[in-house]
């Protein structure tokens, strides 16, 4: 961490700022140049509450230096986590397809749809039973009744499956889910972070759309800190003012990610598009962009879903992205899971 | 609800569309013209999943043109809000300041605070007990404890208090509390603003940092189609690509939002701009703007405050602001409560 | 066009409204609902001004139904356009790649890295003369003398060139060059899009990294509507919150765009992330998101370029990202320039 | 400057770039630390190419310290620019309206609309005569006539007059204009930036919708470095995610400007919300932010204006508008021009 000192500051007033830095067991490391003055903070910075330093009165700005990712960074861990899910590998050179509906509707369409992506290539089933949604006035999933369905998919079709949490009191349900996913809009719900990190379960962390990839890598901070291994990043586009897709996929921070964590980075370019036709597109782009798996929304009646229909493609397209993907995949050195 | 239908689309699709549409009780007239058809819906078009609309062949788009708001929109609900806290009020023509600190920190540091802002002009204390902050290794709040305090400080001072619920866990501790705040950072946490609108009580809504007004008065409406009555709507900045404060106060938005609104919306300069020398204007902006109160950071010792002292502004310079507020409101035609 | 008409207009305003409409050659189909009455605009409705009828009293609010884009569009031009500069395609299932340095420092330079670029594949040659900077202090480029140079590379190693225009004033010099470029900073500089147009040269016009879509299609309109045929669209990352990379890649519009749009559009993938070391992965997502061709900045000095060195990948990566690229074209249906 | 170097690095390759930049007249104090080794670069460091050191591959990040605005800043210009225009000052606590309409249509509209806001207490008349617009096929101002109509409104109203240019070769047209506009479109059109700078005439350098502070005042170093030393700079809304206004006014960041700048500030409430009814709040918030005055579009016809009608205001909203600022004004220690 280096704090900027301003400009006229007394010797006084920078000696007491030097003594609460190592009161703290930090070590300092002053340089007084001609034109400004900084003070370089050694040790584990990650303790200091930054805005308690800005608020003192001769410091003009502090720019933190070592990344705060303690668990999720590669200087703790410099290797690439290898999720396993059931045999089903997802990261280092590990590729792997998850789909499925958006919502869980009934037992006989979950079978259905699983089947037909298991053929075309998916090694897990996703599904969603609590669904936050924007309005109040529009479904909010089966709930419960939706997660037991999951599990009967799962014991018929024979695939692990991930469905999203949306409140720690629905935690019990969650037992017999593969990998718990938390979504977009609870990034930030710290106190369900917690919760869900100590299930000791792979959870699958989807990117705020408005956070910053920093806020995102905190969130999963949150999840690794209370025991959790296991985290999938999910990119799934973020907000920018161009409304020609429902979210603009960030895929430039993708490779640039890959530097700071160990963790896998999977997309979902159903939610970042929301338009059925361009998620082979966007597919493709992702992969390009060094993925480590894709989440894709596959309905077999898109038209009749009760839930963001116009994004999900049906099995035949999905057997067509899958089909394509396997043969970039080689090119890239990865290998299909 | 207007639905733009693609071109080349045969009668028989059409006329399925419009049963679909009438099968959920709602009217349709289209217009069939040189160069495009649309279909325009009436009824209560909110129980329609736009989405569904969409993924159907035939439709190019769809646009709402009735507002979906409820319980938060004029249409239902002409003349302004005004919530009543234990005399104090907000909305209408009544302005008020809420102020304190960031965090709990003790019972002395809350009292001197409250005594000090009351004095100012201050009519209701807020205090963080339940901190949710970005990363997991700074100060998470006093929790509990924090309550109890703020709940002494109100006894002693005299004060009606406001403090932030971060799980559906605590719930519990709230009772005495008079106006329950979700924080920005759960503004979507759905399960959170449904419980919370079971109270009763007051809340006050803090807007995402990335969410549209659209978002926020959905989330309001998640409150108060649990019962909830008075929600304050609270603009505390939003993400931009500028750099120089930490949020962009959409001041924008307010003259636009009390068209479409009858509660009462108030602003929080501190958290919007991070930068203590930037309150005093931000206040007089907002104030500008029409809101109808200000909750503001106050701290007697920022530089050694446990959370966000850099944007908390000592008792001196809130009685300033306050001061000059008082001046302008009757200007702008506001009575100060 | 959609014209939604306020609640309890008065006969004669809509009378007048519909009147003003017609009297500028358009029809109107009114709607007049039990809860909304609407306007549907037909006939060249372009040559309407939105801002006008917006002022108007009953309206509340104005939809543009048909898109506004007479020569960019596929409504008017519904085949690929494909563009060909000196037998090098870009366009249709044509691919290409451009290279070469940020500036021209000297002929040298140019000749080196021309040599190295057509040997890996680059069937244009890229290079800064006018360089717009945001900094008055930092290096401008060497202006007409570097187009001179560029010339000279173009003979003597029989590449086409491509270069950016910066002002009015300096079309002389650009009778020789293949392909005019219009960056960034100048998408709406309205007086330079109409001069380079009139030259009926191809022109690559990069999206202004805060313009959305649409913004960019009319800069074209402008460019086109002078009589200019071939137009390159080059999306070089939009400004979003996010700092991991100086730009987003939009790749999430290429899809969505090229549905709208018969033109070529290329990815500049040196721009958008700012990083060397991403260069190849976003090459790759742009390729798997459709784009025409990729636009690199390649130097075979970056430590000593006078411009943008960060960003420029040295001949070797560039030979690496290309053997990479020739391989998944085949397998997206492209054809290697 | 401060530039953190890569972990693992060798001591020559330190060497060599202290080395580099000592070669340049900078000063190098180096902070070699147990965890991380800093450089402390001091002089004029505005003269580096940071992108060029970024290059570098023990360079691990570049941050600068020294803020790069050698005209527009306080560090070289402590006290306040008063720009003086025949009398009417802006800046310091001297604050001013400026109003007319959008565009001028005709000698009588100017003269008449000149009148009324003259009367209202405008001391300065806008009006577009070149309009750069969107759409090529929009309404794009009558030009050099327009500048006519605008002197003979001039001399008869005897109100000095602003203006915007869009191309040098305008310029000569330009020579009796009081204060020449640079609109948002053109902030980074840096050869007409330059070209306005050398007439030394007041320029009003409006923001970018998408310009960072930064790079708005760096647009201010091109004019100021050509001669010009008046330069205003006017805030007109920024592009946010944010549907309900076109733009989202910046007022967060005056304040923090008005520490980095000497320059006088203005807004422009009717450009940012692009709706008439939100002037008045949104001229109020800017008040209260601190600006040193106000543009405002005033039309006496708006439902008939040539452009931007929706938000244009009638003379006597303009008035009312007038009138509550003159009386808020004193409170904020300001005085009417």
């Amino acid at each position: 961490m280096i704090i900027r000192i301003k400009r006229g500051y007394e010797t006084k007033q920078l000696d007491n700022l030097i003594e609460l830095i190592k009161s703290q067991g930090l070590g300092v490391e002053p340089t007084v140049g001609t034109e400004y003055t900084v003070l370089a903070v050694t040790g584990d910075t990650n303790i200091i509450d930054i805005d308690r330093i800005r608020a003192i009165d001769i410091v003009d700005g502090v720019i933190r230096i070592k990344e705060p990712f303690k668990y999720t960074g590669r200087v703790n861990h410099e290797e690439n986590t290898i999720v396993n899910v059931s045999g089903v590998k997802i990261g280092g050179n590990n590729f792997a397809f998850i789909a499925g509906p958006c919502s869980v509707e009934s037992e006989r369409q979950i079978i259905e749809i699983a089947k037909a992506v298991k053929k075309a290539g998916a090694k897990i089933l996703r599904g969603g039973a609590f669904k936050p949604r924007t309005s109040p006035y529009t479904f909010q999933g089966i709930g419960k009744e939706g997660i037991e369905i999951l599990l009967k998919a799962k014991k018929e079709v024979g695939l692990p499956i991930v469905t999203e949490i949306t409140s720690v009191k629905y935690l019990d349900a969650y037992s017999d889910v593969d990998i718990i996913q938390i979504g977009a809009r609870n990034m930030q719900n710290y106190e369900l972070l917690k919760e869900v990190g100590k299930t000791g379960k792979p959870i699958l962390l989807k990117r705020g759309f408005c956070n910053t990839t920093e806020e995102w890598l905190m969130s999963a901070e949150y999840v690794m800190s209370e025991g959790a291994k296991d985290v999938i990043l999910c990119e799934r586009g973020i907000r920018s003012f161009e409304p020609l897709t429902r979210n603009t996929l960030d895929l430039s921070s993708i490779p640039m990610l890959k530097e700071i964590t160990h963790l896998p980075i999977i997309a979902d370019p159903s939610h970042a598009s929301g338009v059925a036709r361009a998620v082979k597109p966007l597919s493709l782009a992702a992969v390009g962009a060094g993925v480590d798996g894709l989440m894709i929304e596959v309905h077999n009646d898109p038209e009749n879903a009760l839930c963001d229909g116009a994004q999900s493609v049906k099995p035949e397209l999905f057997k067509d992205i899958a089909d394509t993907v396997k043969k970039v995949l080689p090119i890239y050195g990865k290998v299909l899971s």
